[in-house]
């Protein structure tokens, strides 16, 4: 649990900055080199580099080097594991509201009047 | 599009911190009051109050201080914005593996032996 919560921490961790974000975007287009991964950017290799590291301990992103060649790829459980915590409390809050209207239904009462709960 | 990568670099910031997490998925139960949020914590309130501002301040909980209690809910609008980035991101990845697969089948080699691709 613990460690499933600091997973967490890293994943929306790597994603809370806009250059790794097009780099992860970058990479579900698929695999890319550093060098290509550090194209759109006006940014030191070394800056880049940074980034990769960060997006590789929170498991986002994964790389090989062959040769001189370090060669980087998505980790698609990663962005999976992140999107179904938000999709499950969104799945509940959404619950919740129907559970609402059911009640309101049945005492009669339009849900609408209901301030602040709409979706 | 600066404004919303903006918006994102807060939303997943703010989803970064295991006690900032806790309290949204109590918020998606139903509302609460600060004391409340602040029930299952060993912090200080103010500690609560600066997790809650952050909150805030990524849009994805909203507050309300009627009398002496201050009432929070959360923004399902915020949440789904950052579960979107995701998914798209995600879909985007899958379609790519399916070019791939679909490709691979129709120069007759096995889509499995393409090494790191599988989902």
């Amino acid at each position: 649990m613990l460690n499933q919560s600091s997973a967490l921490d890293h994943l929306f961790q790597a994603l809370a900055d806009p250059t790794r974000r097009v780099m992860v975007e970058r990479l579900c287009r698929g695999p890319a080199s550093v060098t290509e991964l550090a194209a759109p950017f006006s940014m030191s290799l070394p800056a880049v580099v940074q980034h990769l590291q960060v997006l590789e301990s929170s498991g986002l992103v994964r790389s090989e080097k062959v040769g001189r060649v370090r060669t980087c790829r998505i980790e698609p459980a990663a962005l999976r594991a992140a999107e179904g915590w938000i999709q499950q409390r969104r799945t509940m809050w959404e619950r919740r509201l129907d559970r609402l209207g059911d009640f309101l239904a049945e005492s009669g009462e339009p849900a609408k009047t209901i301030q602040g709960e709409e979706p």
